[in-house]
């Protein structure tokens, strides 16, 4: 049995992890831990669980997760989980990080976009991305995996297969994304009470999204060249999903089934990508509580125009389900161990 | 008084143009009219009437309209549209349909999108596309005005005022939107069920909405030469409003500025367009229930990027209220009468 | 012209003030405040306002609207409200107080239920509950009037007619209350968020809302003996109106019409009571956006069971919309002014 | 491994057997049957499947369920699954029946409820109404379950405890039920379209809905005598769980913790019951998704008021949660097999 804590658990993100580990037949949730003072039982912030459940969330001691836990997953903000990174890896713990603080290689580009000092610069040289489809063999003997973030995961995995092939234009990458609520985290805000939220829809952080430089980086790394994207994120009215919009232009010579070819190829033996029927499109309800993404393609050969459709759990396979299919690829177990959920 | 006859009062867009005609201060209902075979008080069908509302809805009988009313609404779906318009256009009535049979000028195009037949292609050459901000002179003097469709009155007054300049790529075109549930009428099918709708999002059509020729119409007017659009719909879990958002590219040497001025000399007077301060954006809530296009603008203009976000009520804006400002600006009536609603 | 000043601008309540007597045609919105430093555009505040609307929200300053002012809206935290409303009448105001402040006759029931002091108990006697159906002669001659709340709007219209003429049990009261979450205000607070809200129900304060005590008040002075009732709030996932199912024990000898008829002679004049067709029973988007109460009526004569149920706008009937009709009714304007909407 | 056919699968409730079923594991399912002509891949319609799960969803074939099926779940509409449970228990398998159509005791209250003629009078005496928790030792036996109502379900688990000790007035009992919109089945109605369900809320049925009798047969046999209830249920903008606020007067002498000790001594051993801590109260969110009722207590000894409010899912304990926990009783598995989710 693999010792696992949690940091910052009952965020979104943590909820989640909980819920997919008390199925995972290789896993003790060792610590669950949170900044309150006392001791909550788990049933009190996972209201869904049986009664015989006797988990508890904890204050953080540090000793106590060092003496026992095996892989410690930081569902923390940025900036906090930086600190808790390195106190772990120099304890020599496996760490996945859940927040933002490892993902981009340039403390640079970390810096100017988030707006605060990187405190473990050394430490980015060893965080690996962990894209799990793209970056499996990285994944596999890393100790610091910074998990990707959720925009990120559903844009990259619609555009990868064809930008490493050369199939479309770099220059024109237009990525219109729609997520869930859940995305926002747990803190009170404004904007996100019910009356703001409901029956509403808008655009956000217009051309300023964090998760921009991510996208970017990841997309260069696989087109071998600098990419630029037009991203732009808005807010439904919903708890949880995203569904990516992306607009391509192919290359002259390419024919719709190169592109789907492209597809097949890379994803076709993936459990954890499911390749749309030509002429259909992903839904939010077929992802939602799944660690699937989605990808349906669209390509009018005479216009040139491609269009990639790709739908993810914002916290699943956007952040704690890939956290989980990261660490069963770290760990050596099967990769769809506790994500079969339907 | 006009008195103002509405075929289709039970649709959508029949019962929000009784809710605006009912406010005008020029207009008699003369005539509410349905399918159905019995009279039926309009409190039945519009529950938030006062009690003392005492008007109709009745079967269609030709010559009574013929004899009372001034003025046509068709809340019809197409093809059922085409044959009222034609009748009513001969008795000498002015006729606004709000269905798309008079909206695109070549009936091949209309015939070929829409997979009917045109039964009346001489009268295409009478109507004006009632686009109200670009077309109201021909407005002025039109009696058939096709009233636009929703997903382009969002799209192309988002767009026309920098193709019309050459401000943009004209090679470049994105427009991804998002609709309320409302645009899909009321005819009973899978799609529209709650279960299916609630929390779930998805694009439907890509690729072949039938909105798509009638944008590219408009903005090929606009920038006088042939334009064409890359355009998704979507599925917005809500009752109404449409967001665009749209994406382009500026020509090298324009600035945000040449853009801000484009959009502020077409719409800086202008009643129902509202330009948002730079760095803020449109939301459907602000214009849910009004006849307002809100606008929003970003530009990188490093990148060359140029991000347009419109919003506006389908039903209002996008439909009914549009109907009512041509109507207005057709009458000789101020342009805002019945359409100042908050 | 009626100056009109409305502390607590930005509230729920205020925004919703300012929408009606924006329409009202005798009224002039002299002062809009709120508790913030800075003057800040209407517009920015409410969303949907046309561009030529040139009002501000202005910080408080007493001796201005002490200057100009006829009537003072409040729409403020109770506790805040019972000062200002005493600097107010000391002025010679007339004030109409939408807090809970001078509702309940007893301080000793208000300091009991509300955990706090009540500062101005010489007040509470010439307050008038202001629920304009029931108390109509006596709003007309008061100047301080305490606008019901919303739960208490919803169920007294909907009892009170039975309870007056002795048709029903008075030991056998529940009220089975559900409301949007509008009712909750502004304040930020985890259970309005709206990953809490959103797809959830559930019933709150049970046994101890604050409001029971006013809808025991207002029955018991319309029974003329004491009532007690079984209230139970729930938290629906919208944004607006409150439906209250409302189960009682007729008397034995009374029959259907005897019930039919005592809602026909209390609220048939009523312009906005709408009762229910035999059958037929209230829907929240029919009184959504209008000042009206929908009452519908089931009687299981042999069983003896009595069913009633209401539904209104909380923050129109149940709040904003109330404050206008009594604003109407104490200043003699026609009491639709202002509140005909549809 | 048991041999399981779903006749109805497309259903809701087929739907989550479906999803049930795959995780148990000592189940097979042999057969899922609609009534379409052609066979369908069931990732068509269940789109959050994994890409490996092959199965088909088929034509009704009685001969080939008959040979291999152990066991018949029905998730047909009532009538329709009268003849298939004869049928399939004239060939001696277990029948577990999702409809209303072998619940009520006597054919004489079904006929008149229903308003259809019961065509299997003679079956009524074999089946067991299938309350897990309430007749478990006689469903042990049965190989005809009638699988309650879920409006039923929420209303017996609350009230049961208390009537059965004559702790609380036979003849006061009020149903207050809310469910969500998957409780209304797949069928097209125009009062089940999104844009009729979304920000609205209504009670249906007042006073007629067929699972009254359903409910007061189940009491009366628990109270041993005759009991009627006042049952209003009301349509949630949700998609699952049924939320009920059941209000009754308790005896003279009964204190707060004799009520309390009932349920306990009835549910604190079982696993899908869960008993809210005093002073807390169901909530949706705790039981969407799972096999638990979770039930609240409010006792206002002075005025003799309780009040109970229990929350299920409408689709799992209100159908096929329910369903398979009966088969685990049944086939002598652990109770909680497949049902264990979060």
């Amino acid at each position: 049995m693999l010792n696992c804590a949690i940091l910052g658990a009952r965020s979104h993100t943590g909820i989640e992890l909980i819920k997919i580990l008390l199925r995972h037949p290789h896993v003790r949730l060792s610590h669950l831990v949170t900044g309150q003072k006392q001791a909550l039982p788990l049933t009190q912030v996972l209201g869904t669980l049986p009664k015989d459940v006797n988990l508890e969330i904890r204050p953080f001691r540090f000793a106590e997760i060092q003496k026992k836990a095996d892989l410690i997953f930081l569902c923390l903000p940025h900036t906090e989980s930086m600190e808790k990174a390195a106190a772990f890896r120099k304890a020599g713990k496996i760490v996945i990080d859940l927040s933002a603080d490892f993902r981009l290689n340039s403390w640079r580009v970390y810096e100017s976009w988030y707006g605060v000092k990187h405190g473990q610069k050394e430490l980015l040289k060893e965080a690996v991305y962990g894209l799990s489809e793209l970056f499996r063999s990285k994944i596999e003997k890393s100790d610091l995996i910074a998990n990707p973030g959720c925009y990120p995961t559903g844009a990259i995995l619609g555009i990868a297969p064809l930008l490493k092939r050369h199939l479309i234009d770099e220059g024109s990458l237009v990525i219109d994304a729609k997520s869930g609520v859940s995305g926002a985290g747990k803190k009170l805000k404004p904007e996100t009470q019910f009356c703001e939220v409901d029956e509403n829809f808008y655009a956000y952080k217009v051309g300023r999204h964090q998760h921009t430089p991510e996208i970017e980086q990841a997309l260069s790394e696989v087109a071998g060249e600098e990419i630029e994207v037009s991203f732009v994120p808005h807010l439904l009215p919903i708890e949880r999903g995203i569904l990516s919009t992306i607009y391509l232009q192919k290359k002259k010579s390419v024919k719709t089934e190169d592109l789907q070819k492209a597809y097949l190829e890379d994803y076709g033996q993936e459990p954890f990508v499911r390749l749309k029927a030509p002429g259909t499109y992903p839904s939010l309800k077929d992802v939602q509580r799944t660690n699937f993404c989605d990808i349906g393609l669209f390509c009018d050969e005479e216009r040139g125009q491609v269009i990639v459709i790709t739908a993810i759990d914002n916290l699943i396979k956007g952040a704690s389900g890939q956290a989980v299919q990261n660490m069963n690829i770290r760990c050596g177990f099967q990769e769809e161990e506790g994500l079969r959920t339907w």
